[in-house]
């Protein structure tokens, strides 16, 4: 029987998972394709390293060329993350004729075009299903199984982290900086978390996203981003008493006049299938001209779920090679429209005000924003007790109709003049028209 | 520009909704393939009916020969719905060379294995998307994107008439009856909705999914069935007090010892993503021992969604052609696994009862049930005025440990001889394993 030989560069999490499937489901996997799959070769940082896995020693090895330069190996797997030496490695790979597989959504949505490109130059397939919401085949779909369709807007919370933390904190009612520390201390979260805080993991995931979907190229800096480090439980409380939960959407769409790619905290209706994403999963929704909403849904993160994705394009790769099919790229980027600034978009909003003398009629308030052409759909008062200083608190929290960012903007900035008590606590933008 | 030739048979909702995609997003898909596609003939029973699309009539024929004989039709598109005359055109469009996309889930759960062969003789590709969950890409998920997987469960809500009637029933507060009258006025449901009702629909899009994720036949008469005619208002309430919805599921299972295919009404808790699933809406949750969970949702039915998933089997086969791709099929029965008789399977039950002369301890029926060895989880007892008799009736709601079917049915009958004033309203199976 045939065999197809891989080298592997990364044995963390990813690399892994991926050992493992091969390992477990080989015969399986065999048998679907009537070839086997020989790893040759795993480069890695440190040959001593204890690892989770068990894998034959003599496959390691520090040196890339051991895999780059060797012309038995017909397909190079990238799980070893970062950016710069993973480029220079895919680079040197597709370069060589090897085919890639990857699970690096930080190269993916700096450098995909650059890639494809080369890739398209050297006749290589090139598969990255791993990098956008691990085990869910949604870059597949998009690719492969939503064609026909136009497609108008995808959604998703793709980000496992921070809808384990949004989860939890609504669940056990507890803050953002305990869930925190006690997702580090379980090993949830990295010790350095800002990428997935401050929205920065999701927008990687969101640039990839628009860019496949739309035919046109959306880079990581072109998209929106907000995180979730300034949410606070009071605020996923308020949300919920106005039927909306709070989570931190990536969203791409795909409109007349430009495209929209932005990742911040959205406070999504209750009844919403992407409202009921809970924990660490991860959910993509996506729009078509024809199909309608659909919604793929599973594991974005862990070494079998993204294993299971990156051994899915090794197998695809290799059902190409054995059968002679041209490649194809998920980056076929035939259009070219400019990303629309935050600012021109249309939103509700949600907001929380205070009034530092603790003394406004919800008339007065509404009368204000109403002479600045915003219209208030809803407002509520609440008054607590502040644990620090034992004093009452009054807020006020406001939904406005849909306005224009740009003109949103300017009118809190108009009001905190005019009125030197208001104190604005939090502004979360709202998505009715999902 | 090369053009790729189709001839349809069939111009009623899933032929209009493809041969609007084609013409709506004909550019789109052009610019995609680097290929025209152009529809040749379209073979329909009457000329002259008014249709809901344009087509040129000089398209239009009744003559199947005019499509099937025709050399320069590369694809036959199945839209006409039936089994014997669909069965004979399929044949005879594959044994004239012709690559064959159909969206006949009746025609692919008789006959899915015997026209792989066909297909696989005359080295022609055959995709039938549309025949389970309509615009969900379900089977090229099962097929290309979740393969190094082994496919341990696939449970579905498959029926969009049944699960819109339960939701109805639901939210409305109505009887199935006064749904089922409502929903064929509005034109949801036709006008002998039987095979939707009895779950036989159902079980048909059961036996292409457990045949095509675990890679061994079930053909529809080996899943059980049962539908939703006795489900009653009070079943759904019952349940939702309990903490389950009522669905129509579809379960296909591959165990060790066999295979699990199976239709009937289910208890699945409120928190499972698939209770959460709507009105005409279909998701399919599928479980691999690498990715674990993921989830697919979307419309199921309807000209368009159906319609896309019917086109993006004319792409996917035309890029193959012009790929110069062999043939794959969903159909890769490489394992021979037999059915399990639902007697065989372990459930946790739903049990309505009621004593004739409304005078029973509860304490005295769960003794009775336990003597049995079966092990009461909960019990609860509602009393309620019959409308018809204006009579006081006591009832008994009870959810049981996990049981062998088997046993549970002989316990049932035993008691029922036992206890002649009692009487079984209503048995419910709960899935809590999902």
């Amino acid at each position: 029987m045939k065999a197809l030989k891989l080298g592997i560069f990364g044995l963390g999490t990813v690399g892994s998972g991926t050992m493992d499937i091969l390992t477990t489901n080989g015969d399986t996997i065999e048998r679907e394709l009537g070839c086997k799959i020989q790893t040759n070769k795993i480069c890695v940082k440190d040959l001593g390293k204890k690892r989770t896995i068990d894998v034959d020693t003599s496959m390691l090895t520090t040196n890339p060329d051991d895999i780059l330069k060797d012309p038995d190996i017909d397909i190079v797997v990238e799980v070893m993350g970062g950016i710069d030496e993973a480029k220079r490695i895919v680079e040197s790979a597709l370069n060589n004729k090897k085919h890639v597989v990857s699970a690096n959504k930080d190269l993916v949505a700096l450098y995909g075009k650059e890639l494809t490109e080369l890739a398209k130059k050297n006749n290589c397939h090139f598969f990255y299903e791993a990098a956008v919401a691990g085990g869910i085949p949604i870059l597949k779909s998009l690719q492969f199984a939503l064609t026909g369709n136009n497609i108008k807007k995808i959604s998703g919370i793709v980000n496992g982290s921070t809808n384990y933390i949004l989860t939890r904190m609504e669940v056990e009612k507890l803050s953002l900086e305990e869930i925190i520390e006690d997702a580090k201390r379980l090993g949830f979260l990295e010790a350095d978390p800002s990428a997935d805080l401050e929205g920065l993991d999701a927008a990687r995931k969101c640039a990839i996203l628009a860019s496949i979907g739309f035919h046109s190229l959306v880079t990581t800096n072109q998209v929106y981003v907000s995180g979730i480090t300034n949410i606070t439980l009071k605020d996923i409380e308020y949300a919920l008493k106005l039927g909306y939960r709070i989570k931190l959407l990536a969203v791409a769409e795909n409109k007349e006049d430009g495209i929209v790619a932005k990742v911040h905290p959205t406070m999504l209706p209750l009844d919403h299938p992407l409202s009921s994403v809970k924990y660490e999963l991860n959910s993509v929704y996506v729009e078509g001209d024809m199909v309608g909403e659909t919604m793929f849904y599973g594991r974005g993160a862990g070494a079998l779920p993204t294993g299971s994705a990156v051994v899915n394009d090794i197998i695809t790769i290799i059902k190409r090679i054995l059968n002679g099919t041209k490649p194809e790229y998920a980056y076929n980027l035939f259009e070219q429209k400019s990303v629309l600034p935050i600012e021109s978009l249309d939103f509700s909003y949600y907001l929380r005000l205070q009034f530092k003398s603790g003394e406004i009629e919800g008339t007065r308030l509404l009368k204000l924003f109403e002479d600045n052409n915003i219209e208030i759909e809803e407002i509520n008062k609440y008054s607590f007790i502040e644990n620090n200083t034992n004093e009452q608190i009054d807020e006020f929290v406001l939904v406005t109709e849909p306005c224009v960012e740009e003109k949103f903007n300017e009118t809190i900035e108009k009001l905190s003049k005019l009125e030197s008590e208001l104190r604005l606590i939090r502004t979360i933008r709202i998505e009715s028209g999902l």
